[in-house]
């Protein structure tokens, strides 16, 4: 198999794909969604873990609450990952992801994820290259026990965005009232580290077990197509049934 | 290296070791071991993951109770494994021990613990050989984790009683009034699949990466002697120091 470079895979929207049209196929998308996993929730036999990894202002918030827009209460729920408390530092790097996996018949969605510990981590050298390797493995590790010993699907996005589209989303951020809660002057110094998040995303990608899919997110639109088709490809591979009285 | 064979070895103290002296040098680990947990408790550098797994009557709450004695509750807890909940049971089987892994500066007691899962179910076959296969490797790379990122030494003890002495404690919970808070007549019933849980035994002891202490525990007063023996021993090896207000 050919070696997967993040670098040569474009960020952008295949030019056959329009944006009107495709925002009117995500909507079926979504809504079928929406039923398939009403259907998994009411079974309890499956689960899945929707991971959305990327760099700041890639569309990580805005894909859970599009893609997802259908599925009910019930099943559905999402974890920001966000600096770890004192009580988590004082455990392994995955303590405070392990309690957060979904149960059976439910929906769960990392907003960054377990990811973050061999990238923001990595780049700053806070751990040594030793460290990284050991959590790799052990992030193997974990999601096979996910995926093995609870039926669970984990479903990884790279969030994939350009530099360049990335800095106008965070200036939009300065002067769009309606975006000015989501500044923060340190994204840009994190933005700065553009190439060395490229590599370790690159050896993150590589090294993973379970395969992660890259979507293109200049386009948002083309962004939340992409991961819907691929949730819905899951579920009806699932194929979930409502259970009757007879099965039961 | 020759394969251990739980058969072959004791259940019994060897003659060398008399009670009454035993019993004072356990006194002093005991003590030594409330030092030095209070020291790594200040230190706040490595944690403790205490193992006691052994069948039936085999003195896993006495070995707690006699070995922990001079530690202090700031430092010390236990999880008793009992039957999983409705929602542990909708996550996998490490869903729940996950989350009860000592934080640094802990010591954290299993009575009972993860290998539970792949002893009772497996006897009963309620898993297959190859789920029991993947929850063993789910363990290794658990277990390393703990070691790895969080400095916590995993210490597992198999509480090794023979099948006679277990029936004699078990009767004795019928009769004595202070233990028959704990007479539970399902117990008779495992008790007769004796031969098949030294098969999982012996299964889970040789395929673990974290290797086990098998202790004689015929006699209370020479396991509670073992345990703190290794604990002590341990202990001094981590060496903690309390924090100065120069080192700080």
């Amino acid at each position: 198999m050919a070696k997967l470079l993040l670098s040569k895979i474009p960020t952008d929207a295949p030019k056959s794909f329009k944006k009107e049209k495709t925002k009117k196929d995500t909507k079926k998308l979504v809504k079928e969604i929406g039923e398939l996993t009403a259907k998994m929730h009411a079974e309890k036999k499956h689960s899945i873990l929707v991971v959305l990894q990327g760099m700041d202002a890639s569309g990580k918030d805005g894909a859970a609450r599009k893609v997802f827009a259908d599925c009910n209460a019930l099943l559905l729920d999402s974890y920001p990952f966000k600096k770890p408390t004192e009580e988590e530092f004082g455990h392994d790097f995955l303590w405070r992801v392990h309690k957060q996996t979904p149960g059976k018949g439910q929906v769960k969605i990392f907003i960054r994820s377990h990811y973050e510990d061999i990238l923001v981590q990595a780049v700053h050298k806070w751990i040594t290259p030793e460290r990284v390797k050991i959590r790799m493995e052990a992030i193997n590790a974990f999601e096979k026990l996910l995926e093995k010993d609870n039926n669970t699907t984990v479903l990884k996005f790279y969030m994939h965005i350009s530099h360049k589209k990335q800095l106008e989303k965070l200036e939009e951020r300065k002067t769009n009232p309606e975006k000015q809660y989501k500044f923060n002057p340190q994204d840009f110094e994190e933005s700065k580290l553009w190439a060395q998040y490229m590599k370790q995303y690159q050896y993150a990608i590589e090294n993973s077990q379970v395969p992660w899919y890259i979507i293109p997110c200049d386009q948002r639109w083309y962004r939340d197509y992409s991961i819907a088709k691929i949730v819905l490809g899951v579920l009806k591979k699932l194929n979930p049934k409502l259970p009757t009285l007879k099965n039961d």
